[in-house]
C-alpha cells in the first residue's frame, strides 16, 4: 500500500468511526480512484471496494483480477462469469464485516444493480451514502491535487482562446467544439465536454452542442472543460460574432456582477448558501431571478461535479482547500443565455481563482 | 411522438402488460436513449422516465426542462435545484402510477442514488431490472439497427486494418491505440475503447493500455470499437510483430477452432449457455479450459455490453436479430494472450459476420 492510499485509508476510517459507518462499499469510478489510486475496468460485472473498520477487500470479476492485483495488495473475493457473484460476496461480506455493525455507506454513484445485490445481502441494515465520509474528505484538495487542478485549468485557458482564436461566421457549434478537443489532445489531455450554444441554444445551460452555424450578432455560450493528470477543468466564457445581440451588454454586466458578488461572500466558515445567495440577489434586485434557473456552482476534483455543491439551501460550511465553481447565469428563451463560471480554491482569505483569462465577452472581429 | 418511439412505448407496454410491471423507471442512458431518441445531460441531478400502463412522463432537473421539451412531449415534473426532486417525484408518482398496482422495473444502469430515491418513495414494492421488459425488447434489433451496426463494424474494419499497418516495432501500445482513434475521427467516429495489449499485458483481458513498448517477438491483442450513427461496434484481433513467440502458432488455431465451434452450435432456439459451451469445449479438450477466464460474449447494440450475455449458465433462447459477439481467448499469464472476436447478427439459419476482416493474425514485417 502506498503512503498516500494508507494516509487516505486512515482518514477514512477515523470518518467512519466518527459517523457510525461499518461499511463502505465503492464501485470502479471516482471515488476508487481518489482511495486506491485506481480503478478495474468498469462493466456491468459487480466490482466492489468494500472497507470495513479493520479490514478491507475487493469483490472482484475473476476477468480482472491479475490486472488488479498489480495495482493493490488487498484481498481479492473473485467469481466467474459462469457462477455470478453472490457466492463472492457472501465470502468477502463475512470475512471483512462479520459483525454488521454500523451502518452501511454506497458510493451513490454506483449502478443500482450493484447498489442492491449489497443491500440485498445486508437486510435490514442502515444505509447512507458518501456525504460526510469519502465525499466530505474528497472536498477538501491537498495541494498536490491543487497543482494538478491549476494545470488543468491554465490548459483550458489556452483551449478557451483557441476556440476564441478559431471561431468564423459560418462555422457550426461542433466546428468551435472541434478546436477546443483537439486543443486538449494536441496537449496530452483529453476533452471533457464542451457545450457550445449560440444565441437560442445558450439560453438552455445543458445545450447539446450542434449543427447549428454561427452568424454575425451571435453571442455564444463557450462551457469547456478537459482532464489532464486525472483532473478536470471547467470554466464558462461568451464570444460574440461581431455586434452583440440587443441588450447583451446589460446582461453580461448583471452576470459579471453576480460573480463578483458570490467571490466576495465566499469565505472559510460561510454556508455555501450564503454564496449562491449574493450571486442570486444581484441577478434578483436587476428583474432577471427567474431566467437564474440552475444552482451557483459545483465542487470540481477527480469529478467534474462533486461536493460541495452551491446551491440556495446548502448548509455545507466553505473550508480552507475546497473547489468550487462559481457560474451565475442568465438564460432569455429564444434570445440568448450568458453563463460566466470561474472555478475557485477556497483560502483563508477567501477564494483564489484558478484560471487566468479575464470574464469580458471576446468579440471575433467580422 | 415519433412513430419509433410510439411503436417502442406500445412494445414496451405490452411486456409489461405480460410481467406484471407497473412502472418501469429510467435514466439518462442507452435505455432512455432506445425507448425516445434522446436523453438529458446526465449529471448528479435526479433525472427518470417513469412509464407506467397509461402514462409516462419525466422527473426532470429544470435547468434541462426546455432542452428536454424540444424532444419530448410527454409531461415534465421539474425541480430546482434549491428544492430537491422530492416533492416533484412524489406529483409524479401520484399523477403517472398513483395505483402503484404491479411491480417495478429499475434501470439496472442507473446510479445508487436514483434507484433509492424512487424505491424510498414506493415502500414494499416488488422490483426487478430490465431483462424481462426493456433489456429483452433491445436485444431483438430491427433492420435499421442491424444497418447502423454494420456500418459501425466495417468502419472498425477500416481503423484495424490503419493500426496493423501503423505497427512498428518501438512504438508504444498507447501510440498504436493512438493510430485507431484518429482513424475513427477522422471517419466521423469517436474512439469507444481501445485495449492494445503486448505479449505479457496480452494476458489481461481488460489490460489498460500502457506506454508499453512493442518489441520484436511480441503477440499483440487489439480489441477496438468505435461508435458512429448511435451504434459501437466491437471486435478483437491479434498482430505479430516479426517472429511470433513460442507456441503462439497453435494457441491461435486452438481459439479459432472455438470460434467455429461457437458460431456452428448458435441458432435461433438454442439456449446462449450451448454456445458458450460449444467455445469452452474445444478450448477445455486441448487442456487450455482454465486459461479461458471469461464468457464467451455478449450482446451488441446502442450499449457496448448488453443482454444477451453469452455464459455457462444462461437459458436465454437465442432469437433471429439478436446480436452478439463471440469471442473465446486463452490467457497465458506472463506470456500472452489471444481473443478472437466478431459480432454477429443470429439469422434464421445461423450466425452471420458483421466484420469482413478475417481472423488471421497480422505479421508486422520487421
Amino acid at each position: 500500500m502506498t503512503d498516500i492510499v494508507a494516509e487516505r485509508m486512515a482518514r477514512l476510517r477515523a470518518k467512519m468511526a466518527e459517523t457510525g459507518t461499518g461499511l463502505v462499499a465503492i464501485a470502479p469510478g471516482s471515488h476508487m480512484q481518489w482511495l486506491v489510486g485506481f480503478y478495474p475496468h468498469p462493466d456491468e460485472r459487480p466490482c466492489l471496494l468494500l472497507v470495513a473498520a479493520d479490514k478491507a477487500g475487493f469483490l472482484m470479476p475473476a476477468l480482472n483480477a491479475d490486472a488488479a492485483r498489480q495495482d493493490s495488495d488487498l484481498p481479492m473475493f473473485t467469481w466467474a462469469d459462469a457462477d455470478g457473484p453472490d457466492a463472492a460476496l457472501a465470502d468477502a461480506l463475512s470475512e471483512l464485516f462479520a459483525d454488521r455493525a454500523g451502518r452501511v455507506v454506497l458510493d451513490e454513484t454506483m449502478r443500482a444493480d450493484f447498489a442492491l445485490l449489497l443491500l440485498d445481502a445486508l437486510p435490514g441494515i442502515e444505509r447512507a451514502f458518501t456525504e460526510d465520509t469519502v465525499g466530505q474528505l474528497r472536498s477538501m484538495k491537498d495541494e498536490a491535487e491543487f497543482r494538478k487542478l491549476k494545470r488543468s485549468a491554465l490548459l483550458n485557458d489556452e483551449a478557451m482562446k483557441a476556440a476564441w482564436a478559431g471561431i468564423k461566421p459560418g462555422m457550426t457549434e461542433k466546428e468551435v467544439a472541434r478546436i477546443v478537443s483537439d486543443h486538449f489532445a494536441a496537449n496530452g489531455a483529453r476533452v471533457q465536454f464542451s457545450i457550445v450554444g449560440a444565441n437560442e441554444n445558450g439560453a438552455h445551460p445543458h445545450h447539446a452542442t450542434s449543427d447549428r452555424v454561427l452568424r454575425e450578432g451571435d453571442a455564444v455560450v463557450l462551457d469547456i472543460g478537459g482532464r489532464i493528470g486525472g483532473y478536470p477543468s471547467d470554466m464558462t466564457r461568451m464570444a460574440i460574432v461581431g455586434e452583440a445581440p440587443e441588450g447583451y451588454g446589460q446582461i453580461h454586466s448583471i452576470v459579471e456582477k453576480a460573480v463578483q458578488a458570490a467571490l466576495a461572500a465566499a469565505k472559510p466558515g460561510v454556508p455555501a448558501k450564503a454564496v449562491d445567495k449574493a450571486a442570486r440577489d444581484v441577478i434578483d434586485a436587476a428583474g432577471y431571478g427567474e431566467f437564474f434557473v440552475h444552482r451557483t456552482g459545483h465542487g470540481l476534483g477527480i469529478d467534474v461535479h462533486e461536493p460541495p455543491y452551491i446551491t440556495a439551501t446548502s448548509e455545507t460550511i466553505l473550508e480552507e482547500g475546497m473547489v468550487f465553481s462559481i457560474e451565475p447565469g442568465i438564460y432569455l428563451p429564444g434570445r440568448f443565455g450568458i453563463r460566466l463560471e470561474d472555478i475557485v480554491i477556497m483560502r483563508a482569505d477567501g477564494p483564489e481563482i484558478l484560471s487566468e483569462l479575464p470574464r469580458d465577452a471576446f468579440v471575433v472581429r467580422v
